[in-house]
């Protein structure tokens, strides 16, 4: 039988007191899926950057628990467009997910197997819910301090990271002077897959 | 299709900006379920108190969706024993749910139909997962102030009340010279279902 499972999540870091899995992703990790492909392929000449980190806590992958953590969004721009974390969908579709803001200033980028699409202001306080089928891609905007959330999803829903690999999101969002900006992915391209 | 939903969630009072239920429970919805019956009844003589408050956003509830919103314990005491919500097990026993501390000072009483019980803290920052089996119940310990807590759970797992009215729950939490105290909850009787 589990025993309840208390931590701590505290600013200014918000890094979980207990937590099972510490995933980091690098530039070398997001081939592809910027904009400004000559820009990233320099940046990685000098260094494989650190864009974002993913603290969680392990529960078993079944509908009734629910897998929840702290992810973290470093600042900084691949040419004009911001650091973000690879987006997916969930491997089975039909299931959401909460996202708290703990710090930090961004947009959540949303879309739809169907073609709809949404951009969400992401600060600290805002709770922003993901509603069954949309992919979700977190943006740091901000010039410095990272963009950290609190997620919570259902056990069973799995991750679809292919998906967005080969066709990336229907909106990018970038650095138009000065102000983010959202604007359409010259590259994206339907998978044809229906689902 | 749904769109995604955004709201705010700020302290100091942490009510969400955007919700659809508020609920609310007063002394006279406690009835048995405070150990000192005759402080009980002397109180709701004069006044039927406001104990806690739950504010939720409406999704269905189905596998897959996650309900969640705010719950809001006030300070006070019945006899010896503090303000507390009515507590439940899940109607699908196995469903989990997280719970993130905003504000206040409390514990939260834990059993399952097994004969564990554990009793953990609520202190801002903290994050509790009640696995799923684990009745649970949020109690207020501060001479002052309001427990506030944002919770997360399945969409399907429904509520069960009726256990926790019959038989209670094993353990209580009372001011014992000044320090919450848990004793046996001397009118706790299993109910024969085993589940």
């Amino acid at each position: 039988m589990d025993k309840p499972i208390a931590f701590e999540l505290h600013g200014p870091e918000f890094i979980p007191s207990q937590y099972d899995k510490h995933i980091v992703r690098r530039l070398s990790s997001m081939d592809g899926q910027y904009l400004d492909l000559e820009t990233y392929q320099e940046m990685l000449t000098k260094d494989d950057l650190l864009l974002y980190e993913v603290y969680e806590i392990e529960r078993p992958e079944v509908a009734g628990e629910l897998l929840h953590g702290v992810s973290i969004v470093h600042p900084g721009k691949v040419g004009q467009e911001y650091f973000m974390t690879k987006g997916h969908f969930h491997a089975v579709l039909d299931t959401a997910e909460v996202y708290y803001c703990l710090k930090g200033q961004g947009l959540m980028v949303l879309e739809t197997p169907e073609g709809e699409w949404a951009v969400e202001d992401l600060s600290p306080g805002r709770v922003l819910y993901v509603p069954p089928r949309w992919a979700h891609r977190s943006v740091n905007t901000a010039n410095q301090g990272d963009l950290i959330i609190f997620f919570i999803y259902p056990g069973h829903s799995g991750h679809d990271y292919g998906t967005i690999e080969q066709q990336g999101f229907r909106k990018l969002v970038i650095d138009g002077a000065g102000q983010p900006t959202v604007i359409d992915n010259p590259r994206w391209k339907a998978s044809g897959v229906n689902r």
